[in-house]
């Protein structure tokens, strides 16, 4: 798989190519990861990327020639461009397996209060939103989609290690997980953990499992309900 | 504002202390950060932080001792535990928010498959997740909520900057912004934009952020009607 970020901090991911699983997947080459700086494309003499909203408002937006031009100095024909965005659709593991299928995708992190419209509408194939807050740029949401894609590409994990994504699709939280010792500071380990009997483990982490998420995340009880 | 991120990848946050707004708040003294490696804190003799879980199951989980002491390095009494995980409640601006009226957040990164329940019950205040993916570590999490944070406290972002994250709390995603050319390959500005008429571009963008947030959000419409 390629991987082509378009930003205007390409430094900011040096440390992200070390980093654990992504390094992994790099050395050995499953991925290969390419960073653009748009400020590079701007023909303005002063490399000026921004410019004042058209009808008013605070901030400033990133014009739309820079972003199209490193746009096109990467795209292929079976490119898909997302743009990271805080009034995209809400990312996923669903949305993370979609794109792990992909040959090439291009992530366009944007910065000041936004990109011109007519990138989106144009230029975008998807717009895509890590969660419900505000972010300085899209650079940390493009890590954030990098980590998730990369571990689901056929190689990077073990088949140990990827059988716990799989559980997540599961529609539940993860059950508590105790490791040594088992007392640590007076706490214990629960005791049917160290009993042996792997029906009773099965049944105790299936029940703490629904446990946690009524009380974290009842919103995916509910989803599960509905299914 | 203190925040002590504990991590096993210290050197993955070296670039972030640069990026941006972050590294004008660090500048300005508005935020001190701090990172502690964890491993420094295992009595183990090769430094190992991680074990097999009881119960059995794929992968490591981290011990209690080694996050424990690093908890304990840095807490004082005003300190408020946050632990980065799948399984945590959902991370909104809301809670960016309220993060941001702490003096001193330490921020637990954790790795491997998860850590020991132990820990999460006697030592951490919450648990939170930015979203519904699988990532490899907590670091990733950590820099989300640094940066939606960080913006927040004051003396960050100028008045217009900050006016931005107030509209996001309005329940509906951001209209569309256009900025010149007002001709880009063909593609125009709305005229509305051009024609200065300032009831009928406020009346537009009301419109057309409706429109956007029933396209792609439609669940923070629902959310919205039922308030």
């Amino acid at each position: 798989m390629r991987i082509d970020v378009l930003t205007l901090f390409p430094e900011f991911f040096e440390a992200f190519e070390d980093f654990s699983i992504v390094g992994r997947a790099i050395k050995e080459s499953i991925v290969e990861i390419n960073y653009t700086n748009i400020r590079d494309f701007s023909r303005n003499k002063h490399k000026k990327v921004d410019d004042y909203p058209y009808g008013g408002g605070p901030g400033m937006l990133m014009r739309p020639e820079p972003i199209v031009r490193a746009i096109e100095s990467v795209k292929d024909d079976n490119s898909i461009v997302y743009y990271l965005s805080p009034k995209g659709k809400a990312y996923s593991q669903a949305k993370a397996m979609e794109l792990s299928k992909q040959d090439h995708i291009i992530l366009l992190s944007g910065h000041y209060e936004g990109i011109d419209q007519r990138v989106i509408d144009n230029y975008v194939d998807e717009e895509i939103s890590i969660g419900d807050y505000v972010l300085t740029g899209g650079e940390i949401p493009a890590m954030v989609v990098m980590d998730s894609v990369i571990r689901l590409l056929d190689g990077v994990l073990s088949s140990s290690e990827s059988y716990l994504d799989e559980s997540h699709s599961y529609g539940l939280l993860e059950y508590p997980q105790y490791t040594r010792p088992d007392d640590f500071r007076g706490f214990k380990v629960p005791e049917v953990l160290l009993s042996g009997h792997h029906g009773e483990i099965e049944k105790w982490r299936k029940a703490k499992a629904i446990e946690i998420t009524a009380k974290n995340r009842p919103d995916l009880l509910e989803e599960r309900r509905n299914k």
